[in-house]
């Protein structure tokens, strides 16, 4: 199946970071459908050759087995292709059509990896020239928007020239391999879908915690923050997959609909809950990687004054038959004391303990590992008196790990967030894409805080870079008898 | 806490083999309680010294970690003791009260690991020499009758003399590790109970297989059978311990009223159910380690027309609100394809299939692990997209298993089922040992099959000796739509 695909930002970060190495291990492994071109759209005053030197440039700086060889990389680059072009020249566009019109490719993606100001004219522009063929998928990348409004306008103008069916919006932890598997876990065993719910569960946890700090991206994340940045997005979408029904379908539009109904459901703010239900903090000077590093008011490109926060823990509830009064945690932030993403789903003690041992009020737990590594690990209890730990003493019982790495499981050289994604928009299947609906929801949900916010609000609290962030998240937690979870 | 251990028997093959490295290990991990002696009784012409040289010769054949050191074995030999005994002669008993009398040991534990013909007399013997105080246990091994009248001669005896709760009856599989973490992580743990039970569960298998023939013990062996020495005992407690209701409390008799209503709610034979659901079979030359071996009718002690079974498969159904419906199988037998007794637990397969894919009809199912490893393993289904494998393809579910390996967990020098067991005994604790009620209801429902099978009734099956046995066991559950687990 030839497929055109179209890198708008075809010079910029996320292309090179993100989207060529992904497209080469896709490559090199053979799983990307053949016959395809790669074309770079940017300014820049390069043709094919020099894109291609460009690119290869870049791959130079890669250490170790990704690096491809001079002749992987030959014949990676025969798909590489440059167009320049000013994407605010309606001009510029006609130029585009016709290279594509010329090779007829059965799909043609549009990856707009550009500013999200550049959408309406990009997609305008694109209707003007023809491009909104049914062949054709566009890709949109994060941030669409910062509130409700502006998220609903760019999808409004998408949408005027793509159909929904033809919109990839991409939310990069869908494609990482710890969530496609909770999906599988959930709705491909038999076994977990009777325990997941709130007889059985006492809460849970979904922490994105990053170790770095802004870095070189201070600007834009002064104007973002965590919530906008990690919340209203990532976090959000893993509580779907978590909190989600089992779908009629595997079906793309039958996962969004499930997901969309926990958006809906999910516990509507009142001034008290935002008060004491969601906490922000924002880093001060501290410690990383065993050096002193500057607070987040010191970092470059950062207003001094700056009240954006960088930290936020919030608890919710899914208000419905299956979750009503289950608490579900988020903490997210940066300058954290690790870098550790994961869910944590803690199960209700047994109901009647019949085990006098101190360990009896110990419960089960499930923690779905997805930073640094891809995991799953089932937290048990079992005889304790293996190890003649406790000689002539009567049954206790002992923590133990049941271990899924899905990196061991499945060797290193696994498909990446990025990868399994393009793959998917070249295949066309929509299941791991969020839908503008889902997007909007998300919004309606978050907007009462970032308002809660700009009224005054609660403060913003400092915590030292290094630490899990304000001890008031803590105190939020400990309130119903629980604690995040802090070993990696 | 001191005690007198009076192994009748105590030159015996039992003795030597499974109760003295018991208690030299317990010994040397400082498990078993100090202040004890270690009384061997027997016909034997031997006296304290020559009994510790006995065993001493014995343990110089152990190899490996568990062989005692020179100064270890001299310090174990200190609690070692010798009376010799003809057990037919009332005067010998009194000597023994007189010797135990003088110690007057807090605890005193009489093993009977002598021949079963010897208990009646023994146990008269021991009350007229007045040796049935209250701070005495008694310890009776298998075979405890080879029917329901037999076995209850022998409790209604030991009951006049002793009462249950000093009776300690050796099932040494309960005494095994992973059989006590089967309780462990049913009543332990919260996540299993909702999922034990008729509306998740497809079937139950219990298969205790060997690879051994009977060895020397042809004579006993063609008497016994496999029904009266593997299912009639084992099988249906590793039944019970997978199919009891939770216990009010883990005392003793909590435990084994569960286990009692278990062996109570199975499901009564008919001649049609004796027909269809009990295969019988008898192992013929053939194969075993790589080498050929005799028939069963060839091995030294057995009658060459003998019709007793060295094989047996069963199905049977535990009949209550939790398990009505769901069949459990049971096998087991001598010179089989293998040394691998474990329980499988089939889970039923989801309600209803999301994922297309080629193992989509692929179930959950737990597998504890008794021979010759400790463990868990429960496999399960995981998203199969990880490693490239089916590039381009939709979703699709691998299998994937979380383990447990207790020997792994808790480091191979465990506590053994006798060492275990023995503890037990010491220590007055009965949660491990079966209940005569317990072995009276197990003969019920074995004597019907016993009963056929003298009758006639469905014929033995010759299986060759290093197969799974008769193609008929296979049969049987294949028409459940089911299959034996044959891998280790």
């Amino acid at each position: 199946m030839s497929f055109d695909l179209v890198l708008f930002g075809g010079t910029g970060d996320l292309a090179w970071r993100k989207l060529m190495p992904a497209l080469f291990q896709s490559f090199r492994h053979g799983t990307l459908p053949e016959g395809g071109r790669i074309i770079g759209v940017a300014r820049d005053d390069l043709d094919d050759a020099r894109y291609r030197a460009l690119i290869q440039s870049r791959f130079d700086q890669v250490e170790g087995a990704k690096r491809p060889s001079a002749e992987e990389f030959a014949r990676f680059a025969a798909l590489l292709h440059f167009v320049r072009m000013d994407l605010s020249q309606p001009a510029a566009y006609a130029r585009l059509a016709e290279s594509l019109r010329q090779r007829d490719a059965a799909t043609v993606v549009l990856y707009l990896a550009t500013a999200p100001a550049l959408f309406t004219t990009v997609c305008e522009q694109l209707a003007a020239a023809g491009l909104n063929t049914p062949r054709t998928r566009i890709v949109l990348e994060k941030p669409l928007g910062h509130d409700m409004a502006s998220n609903r306008a760019i999808n409004t103008t998408v949408l005027q020239t793509f159909s929904e069916g033809q919109v990839f919006r991409i939310d990069h932890y869908l494609g990482k391999p710890s969530v496609q598997n909770l999906f599988a876990l959930r709705f491909g065993n038999a076994l977990f879908e009777p325990v997941w719910r709130r007889e059985l569960i006492a809460n849970i946890q979904i922490s994105i915690a990053e170790e770095l700090g802004v870095e070189k991206r201070g600007a834009f994340y002064d104007s973002t923050g965590a919530l906008r940045d990690m919340v209203q997005n990532h976090a959000l979408q893993l509580l779907c997959a978590i909190g989600m029904e089992p779908p009629i379908s595997a079906h793309a539009d039958a996962i969004r609909d499930e997901k969309l109904k926990v958006l809906r459901s999910l516990k509507r703010w009142t001034p008290e809950t935002l008060s004491q239900h969601v906490i922000r903090g924002q880093y001060a000077a501290g410690r990383a990687g065993g050096a002193a590093v500057p607070g987040y008011l010191g970092e470059p490109g950062v207003n001094p004054q700056s009240t954006t926060e960088t930290f936020v823990a919030l608890r919710t509830e899914i208000e419905n038959w299956r979750w009503a009064g289950v608490p579900f945690y988020i903490r997210t932030g940066k300058r954290l004391a690790g870098r550790d993403a994961h869910i944590v789903v803690n199960f209700r003690p047994t109901p009647h303990p019949i085990f006098r041992t101190p360990l009896a009020g110990a419960t089960n737990r499930m923690v779905i590992n997805l930073q640094p590594r891809d995991g799953l690990t089932l937290h048990l209890l079992a005889e304790g008196q293996q190890s003649r730990t406790s000689p002539g003493a009567a049954q206790t019982l002992a923590p133990v790990q049941l271990d899924l790495d899905f990196d061991r499981r499945f060797g290193s050289e696994r498909v990446g967030a990025y990868e399994r994604l393009l793959l998917d928009v070249i295949a066309g299947r929509l299941n791991l894409f969020v839908r503008s609906d889902e997007q909007e929801e998300a919004w309606r949900w978050v907007e009462p805080i970032l308002d809660a916010w700009h009224a005054g609000g609660d403060g913003l609290r400092p915590y030292p870079a290094g630490t899990w962030g304000p001890s008031a998240a803590s105190a939020m937690i400990a309130r119903d008898g629980s604690c995040w979870l802090e070993e990696s």
